[in-house]
């Protein structure tokens, strides 16, 4: 149930989502206190943002956060901060839901997705897995490998993911004996961190990393779900697309980076190209944890903190529009699977199983290999007691009939 | 000029765009005959569609052409035929604007674009240039490849497009010498046709390329255009991303499946899975024609036929769609690089220049390797006497000074 994640958000976070409920049918512009959802359209008309900003109860009956996400940082902190004062004076009442009262719906219009790959422990892990050798790319020293994901399949927590049918190597191990077609046999979870663009970024600006806080409105957690056996197979040369374009899952609330600034970590010092050098580089302690439940029985399959990522959102921002290419308001910039050094800290099932030869043994005793149908899988990330994410969370359905 | 292209847009095309001009300065749904932009929403207000559909004049003020899209085959239809009615009836007065007088637009909001590479000539091409050896990849015969482009930088035919910067080797053949960051130094273009997507396929619904044409709008022209240095550098394993994202330019006007459906030709017959077969699988005869300006001498550099592809439009959507992926209205499909076995049949640079160690020799005698600053592509279609593209064109602009 949502209401296990109360701790999650106390004063301190003030997070933005998108609900509707039986009293707010049409969804509107939400944020958490607790169990309550409260409705910012209301607070607005009932004057609690008076000399913050024009609009801002039009604003906020918007279906999306993007015209909300789209305003200056400094409207974003007086929002936050009234919020907090009117949470202080007891102004809330008749403004709330219970969270198990609400439908959460995805909280920007996404108009496009970039997935990269931040984490050089991922990196080597999966090299390993894959190759026998831990190898990680020259390019990797030099930016952050990324791809184009798919917009359309972005969906919140809670809705189902069905396993998808594709074309796929026979064996995984041996692409000479040929590829079948058929359900995905090597269904994967990725723990993913994801950025959500507020101020745009202009086509031809070139952004340096120091500077992209200012074009972040918050964070997400990501799973970027894999399948596998697809992937491997259609790759190379153009990377992942069936593979991945199956389904995407986001948690429905947005964690401003006000929120997460106590939270701040130094990130590795890298000797990189000036509009990716940062000399105050972080990253967030992020808490991420990974749990699958199956038949009933829930285990716990990964714990990582973020702080273990190599490349930084700033970074990934600045690599993105070196070339010349906007950002969006509501755009999705992904972190890739976090992973750490140690066994308990795989951000895939890849890694955690190496590659289906090692199972992880389960709560209950039984192996994990890769998702099977019916399984859950839940991520969470906590900063303290008070600010945390809650749940990103997906049950796999079984593949369609064949066609 | 765009009057220069007249006889593209006979009384059989009716194409659709999106417009402005001084009469009507928010964009709006428009068609083309001859030299003329017709104002749709002028007609729907003249009742020319009155007993097609409801609200016809709200549609087609929209700034984009999705609401159109979205409708039916039936109404589609309709509306095409009560255009050319109206137009030999002489009711099409005081409803348009000379093409040289108004500003065209995207015309549909693209809420995703996906790059296929359908040709194996080119595929076969460009492994020759950069390998000596002529291999296409085993899945290339099972489905066709592809990758996720950006919607933020697809621009309408006329936007000029920048020398991106970026990261690439330094030596091109020998990566081993290390990665050097500045403007690219490889800049092609890849010529390329594309279709919008008109009513929306479900995710889960799973295509059969038999039955793709339903949920094709129409066709326009593509430039995909390519960083190649950045492209390489970056591209093992997740796939381009900076070498692309830069800028895709459309053409304005999308011809629709109708006006295409006397040019059908019989496209390859394969064997492939159930869901790509196509006991009817075709294509269209489209000429195609790249030219080059350089210094104001114009050059033709590729005139190859869109009947060289080897994997259909209808199969792209099919393989799109096996995985559960939906597609909405709007929805960019591109083909990948038209080539075809001449000399004179080459849809990108790398290939008609084998990777720049073999110059084409321009109109003025001067030599073309890969594209300069100032350069114009244009590239044009054409079916027939009456039915065509236009163009799509682009200039290439100066990187912008190192930050």
């Amino acid at each position: 149930m949502f209401s296990d994640f109360a701790s999650h958000f106390g004063i301190n976070n003030i997070p933005y989502g998108v609900a509707s409920s039986t009293r707010w049918p049409t969804p509107q512009c939400v944020t958490r206190i607790d169990n309550d959802v409260i409705s910012l359209a209301d607070l607005a008309d009932k004057g609690i943002f008076d000399g913050v900003a024009e609009n801002l109860a039009k604003v906020f009956h918007e279906r999306t956060l993007n015209p909300f996400a789209a305003l200056s940082k400094d409207i974003h902190a007086k929002v936050r901060s009234a919020i907090q004062s009117a949470y202080k004076d007891g102004k809330l009442d008749g403004c709330s839901e219970h969270v198990d009262n609400v439908q959460m719906h995805l909280p920007v219009q996404i108009g496009d997705f970039s997935d990269f790959s931040g984490s050089m422990n991922h990196m080597g892990n999966m090299s390993e897995v894959i190759s026998g050798k831990r190898t990680i790319p020259p390019m990797f020293h030099k930016f952050p490998p990324v791809y184009a994901g798919r917009c359309s399949s972005i969906y919140i927590s809670g809705t189902p993911v069905t396993r998808p049918l594709g074309h796929s190597f026979e064996d995984f191990t041996a692409p000479e004996k040929g590829i079948v077609f058929g359900p995905c046999r090597i269904l994967d979870y990725e723990l993913e961190v994801g950025a959500i663009i507020g101020s745009p970024v202009e086509p031809s600006t070139m952004l340096h990393a120091k500077d992209a806080d200012e074009h972040i409105f918050g964070l997400v957690l990501v799973n970027d779900w894999s399948a596998r056996d697809i992937q491997v197979c259609e790759m190379t040369p153009l990377g992942p697309f069936n593979g991945k374009n199956f389904a995407t899952t986001i948690s429905p609330w947005i964690i401003t980076l006000e929120a997460l600034e106590p939270y701040r970590t130094p990130a590795p010092e890298l000797s990189v190209t000036e509009f990716l050098d940062d000399p105050n580089s972080m990253n967030y302690k992020i808490d991420l944890g990974v749990e699958v439940t199956r038949n009933g029985t829930k285990s716990k399959v990964c714990e990582v903190n973020f702080d273990t990522m190599h490349w930084t959102l700033r970074q990934m921002l600045a690599h993105h529009t070196i070339g010349g290419c906007g950002l969006r308001t509501g755009d999705l910039i992904a972190t890739g699977t976090v992973s750490g050094v140690g066994e308990t800290e795989h951000g895939c099932l890849m890694e955690l199983t190496k590659g289906g030869r090692k199972p992880f043994t389960l709560s209950d005793g039984n192996d994990l290999r890769y998702l099977e149908d019916g399984d859950i899988v839940q991520f969470t990330g906590l900063l303290a007691d008070g600010v945390g994410f809650g749940e990103c969370t997906g049950q796999v359905r079984p593949a369609p009939k064949l066609p």
